[in-house]
């Protein structure tokens, strides 16, 4: 296919993503290795045609136009890597969330089983370990059992974005494809890491894999761990629930990931219902006053006696003033994301002073942050599949010679993403569109519109 | 839109699903009830566009065909039935898989909340409740913890399929809303009982919700409590890992769901990567000579000591000679399909009495059949949000007057599919492409074609 | 047997409880209706013999005395209540504890199906609840699944004791059996309540059943939910330990249960061995200096790069210093024990601060605080077990005229414990002995005595 | 303690151990390691006084004979070994259960921590390991994580017995301390090994862990994984509920672990309370005719249109036939136990038949079997805790000189049991008394006595 950004002649728009091609003259390729894989020999048609789009726009109208579309990941026929050649390396940045183990695991041993691949390392602590630390050597025997549990073998950090230093050691140590796990920060310093290495000319794929279980990341379905956050975040909810069923005008107030959107506060919600309110940072609330939330939790508890509240953690936070102690922060990463207040228990101190003015009635409030309890804890099932997926997508990419994207799914399908979509595009949040409605309606709670 | 099931006037094919209009004249409609309902009232474009069409065909080419297209699930701006005038029933059919109570829950709620529907009863104990039992009244506040039960409060049963007996119950009831959960058989009695309702001209909507824990159902993405499914059959598979590795030459051996189709024994496979082996109905395999499963058992037994297992209840059903006793069949079900041979004992016999014979080693093998454990345990997270979204599709689209239906996620959409596609469609069936590829390259099984 | 609370008669000291012929003449008794129970009557010796005791020192030498004995728990020959007389009563006092439903529900079915009690009712939030609200009806049937929810199903609050005004209640109702789950204090009120009952002479059973999820009410073996609880910690240490292992410097602090007495924080810490440091309430630590915590800390993270320290809720509290603004306290328990500050925050900001200023090393602290959503989940099987026995064993007491009494295993057998031996004993504490010993040696924390 | 086995100088029976100096002459000792061990010399009298002992008796009457004790487990004074000396070795026989991999971690940290000796090995796959395997060294990293596996990361298998090749490999090895993890038949084994030893004159101490899911073992509380398979076996329970709930006279059937005893589905039963019947080894029961099961099967159903049936794998097998193919055997050790039919499947196909002749109901019953999902889970924190403490007790009586015993609990207390006392003696079985009466009343099933 050739190089088209952005053409029509397709009777669609392909936001197609770099190749090493593009900045490199004359580069050898290779006859795909999975033709001579016992595993993928065997079926029908194991490549993806090269000419195989996923459109972005699903919902579509009689002669409406078909819009955007991506390059399809999968195993293509001809590689711009010979097996022997290929140096990778893998690094996970950012906050903790499910799945990131799964993830090594299946480059480690896609690259291993698929291609032959055997010099696989590890970037330990984040992005400052490129320049900061030892790498360690990755094998199938290493990652085996790695997927059972919660973190990351390679260890994490927020920050170190010294893009020519990493450049520098990439190229020092001779590493030739770069996968990455992280979230909205980090695909923008992948993006700037690519921009170098194409500067100078280097033969080094960069891959973004997205890692942010807010699940925030532009264009793509959703991301790793989300499945298991929300499933975890249940065991918080019903804590909160029973405590305020226990309790006369029990309150449970639970604080959930969500810095920019709130697709997990909002899932939870729908998927346990004992849930009486759920605030997200998209759909703003105000406390006092009529139609406020103050009144509403009043009336709630005048009718049944008790409710539960989720809030994200992104949620609210223009009502939080400035001069709350930041001595509760429990947190100590250097994200700038993490300056957010949290509003867990400024909420909770709110509703407390409330009832304790009015003395209308006393309450009983409890408040759970299960945060690092659900960030912990390894995948389930289904997110291990979708890691899975997502790192053989990763590696067939590098491996075709496709670099400066993140792989996602599209409609349910992975795809190749120019990272400029990633990182110049909105956080994907939650539109106070149909599913939004469906959570009011469970939850009957107020729109907190004026 | 006019109606038009095979059209090219829009650019694409319409697969689309009878209306009550179809053949009963002059309808009266109503104006949407859920512009007055404060949930949806304040969210942007709460109902979908009648023009509103998915695509099937989600991986393109430049200036391919768009293939065939759904309709939409969701809100409609007009409905066909006064919210007073609603009289629906559900009712369950066959074996149980998690997300049941789920779906009654949210049809019960979603008919209340959404529309204002007070009547709604359930039909006890599968097809042959319609005339054999009596209804129970459901209202929110009887299904309101249900969805943390497994099994169903309906209570089901396989057959009943006597369609003019139940057609009768219908009309004598007054009944005008039938939502149907149901598999493969019965999904195609439900296309009957629209079919003899057109017949006699009722205005009753009939609205098929595919249940087979199989997801072996044309069409559609996947089916309720696919996931749950998955998540729990890992425990088996952890079991018979540790079993297996505690003993010398042990084998597990673990049989799981799928009759036709092996997607949770190849998505629990891929999830766990603890097994050796997974034999599922579309990928035959035989057992002697060279290739053949016993060499491969014996083979991986020498080089790790011990294996494990995964077959699809549906595996190698031909080669089961049908001199089996069954007695030791576990299950009285009247479904025709469960005159399956139990594989996985007659796997294991198989097995032990290779080793036996040719005494060349020692084995130790442990069977797991985990099915009941697996089939009653409440839907997780992931499956509850799923049911939602598909009981509440399946009521907008009774309301809205269409009928002879299933709705479904297509690409992560619901839509509403005429039954004829579900019926006369083979049934979904793992394609043995990538997917399986990726499983191959997992267990590092020989495929077993000679 | 004689009445006779300090005789050396037997050969031991025999610490008996009162009974409701100490000051009721002439009371009639009833043959046991268990002889006419076909559960009872097949099996042999169903009854407890009267003179069995249980020895409270089960570690002896040879002619050591045999110190304090327990009246054994279990069925009598002839009870003081004839079962249509008995109107029974059951109230849950204080903060939640798994296994409460339990309790409740095997009174009530141990009155019914033991004994043919059916009147049997539920005090409604606490002791408050016999002088301001309704009671409710209770029968196996309202019971029947409640063990599996988490909580109480009565509502439970703290304080309300206004002895005259329950004792009132009590007797204009006509309860004759008042069975009270409560902690220290609440059992405290329980005397009080039985004290009051036997100045006015009345026919009515007071049977306290210890619920503190502490495990620190004297002379029995663990308390209600001990098991559960410690389960449930281990999630909680689990994520602490994959946080601080996935950063670099990273610490886990988790706070337990614990005002008193260290049992769950101990307990979680032997069974997870995870856990680098234990802190309780029972083993003075101090910060600064040599020897101290933070030097330990910061030794630690030097060797290990990580650490997980768990500190029980009263651990440590004489350090805190009481400007420490209460704005984080998350807990509206009116209980006095309530107002110990949050030491988890206070240790947690400690460790920051000095590590900030000493500007040594970055450190990464995660602070996880799971209390409600351990006091919240139902009881473990286990657990069950246990609450059934006690359950049983306090309607057996009751029915056999015994009253003024806490039902509780002593070295593994339930006894009948008079109140004051409840009471005015010291609060049951991790005597820094052999099992702290074992502690100490498998987190080689040091014992922080200078 | 002067040695005397059976003298009533003390008030009471000793049943003492052996000790190495009882057959070796003028043994050296050494002061005790833990006075310098910081955690153990921080601690108030961390050692166990030589006279303490355990009464077996626990419930006594006025000037009862004090009857048989035990001698305590714990740190002494003096030992026989020096730390430098020390060569142990640990082998686990026969079935697994949960908590296996925690004593052997608690054995290697005990020797290591407690004492400094830092030779340990791990003999492979059971007792022929002794002769036919080499040893695996065993060190606190290796050990550091397998608590929270399930199975044995040595292996186990059945049989091996050969005396003399096991105590030459013992002899030619050097080893001086053996630790026996296995049930019955391994226990008396082992008192074969240790008089060999003793014959030969070895200073070697030959101590056994009583591992039997069943908890059938003499003399000792229970044995290790029991709560945790109490806790899984939930699970089953649960699933056979709900499908005979779902189900028009649907029955679930599960079958436990218990060939000899039916403890495990007695604590079963009362835990879940969602149990019909309960069939256990210790209490006969007969199918046909009045009063027998199928009569109250059929009562059952008429009444609640549904039951669960636990049955113990031991139960009723003077019931089968002994023509019952086998082939339905899922098991191949080669325990002579396990020579029992498979008593669920037979009870399954006796009910299905005799509701098919009688034609009375059609039923639907489902056969759950979990044996291996129960056997092989990690053991959790009650058992982790159990687990911890009898490895330390086996460590400190081999380090003070004792060897032919058992460890285990008795009231609460971990004793040394001489070998004779735990393999003359009867398997621990439910007694008929006061638990089982418990039962049948929260089953209200019938006695089954004519």
């Amino acid at each position: 296919m050739a190089k088209s950004n952005n053409t029509e002649a397709f009777g669609f728009v392909l936001e197609d993503v770099p190749h090493l091609s593009d900045y490199i003259p004359h580069l050898p390729t290779y006859p795909d290795p999975l033709q001579d894989n016992p595993s993928y020999s065997v079926v029908k048609q194991y490549y993806v045609n090269e000419d195989d789009t996923i459109a972005q726009q699903i919902v579509v109208h009689k002669n409406s136009p078909r819009g955007i579309h991506f390059r399809r990941a999968g195993p293509a026929q001809k590689v711009y890597f010979d097996s022997e050649e290929v140096h990778a390396c893998i690094v996970t940045c950012g906050g903790l969330c499910p799945g990131l183990n799964t993830v090594i695991r299946e480059l480690v041993c896609g690259l291993y089983h698929m291609y032959g691949v055997h010099k696989v390392v590890g970037i330990q602590g984040g992005y400052r370990g490129f320049y900061s630390r030892n790498t360690v050597p990755l094998t199938p025997k290493v990652v085996n059992d790695i997927h059972k549990r919660g973190g990351t073998i390679l260890g994490t950090s927020y920050g170190g974005h010294d893009t020519s230093r990493i450049v520098d050691s990439i190229q020092d140590r001779g590493i030739n494809q770069v996968y990455i796990l992280g979230g909205y920060g980090s695909q923008k310093e992948a993006a700037l890491i690519f921009e170098e290495i194409r500067r100078r000319g280097l033969k080094v794929a960069v891959v973004g894999i997205p890692k942010t279980i807010d699940s925030d990341i532009p264009v793509i379905d959703k991301s790793i761990g989300f499945d298991t956050a929300v499933e975890e975040a249940q065991r918080a909810i019903n804590s909160a629930h029973v405590e305020a069923e226990s309790a006369e005008n029990g309150i449970g107030v639970v604080k959930l990931m969500g810095r920019w959107s709130g697709f997990i506060a909002m899932y939870a919600t729908l998927a346990s219902r004992d849930v009486d309110c759920c605030l997200i940072p998209e759909s703003p609330f105000y406390m006092e006053g009529p139609g406020g939330l103050l009144e509403f939790i009043e009336k709630r508890l005048k009718e049944h006696g008790h409710m539960v509240i989720v809030i994200a953690e992104g949620a609210g936070q223009e009502l939080l003033s400035n001069n709350l102690s930041t001595m509760n922060k429990q947190d100590d990463d250097a994200s700038p994301d993490k300056l957010l207040q949290d509003v867990g228990l400024w909420l909770s101190k709110k509703i407390k002073d409330y009832f304790a003015k009015s003395s209308k009635m006393a309450i009983n409030l409890k408040y759970i942050d299960p945060t690092y309890m659900i960030r912990a804890i390894p995948s389930n099932a289904s997110d291990n599949v979708y890691c899975t997926l997502l790192a053989q997508s990763a590696v067939h990419g590098a491996m075709a010679g496709y670099t400066g994207f993140t792989v996602g799914p599209v409609n349910g399908r992975n795809c190749y993403i120019p990272f400029h979509l990633i990182n110049e595009g909105e956080k994907r949040v939650v539109i106070t569109d149909r599913m939004w409605a469906r959570l009011l309606s469970s939850t009957h709670q107020p729109s907190f519109l004026t």
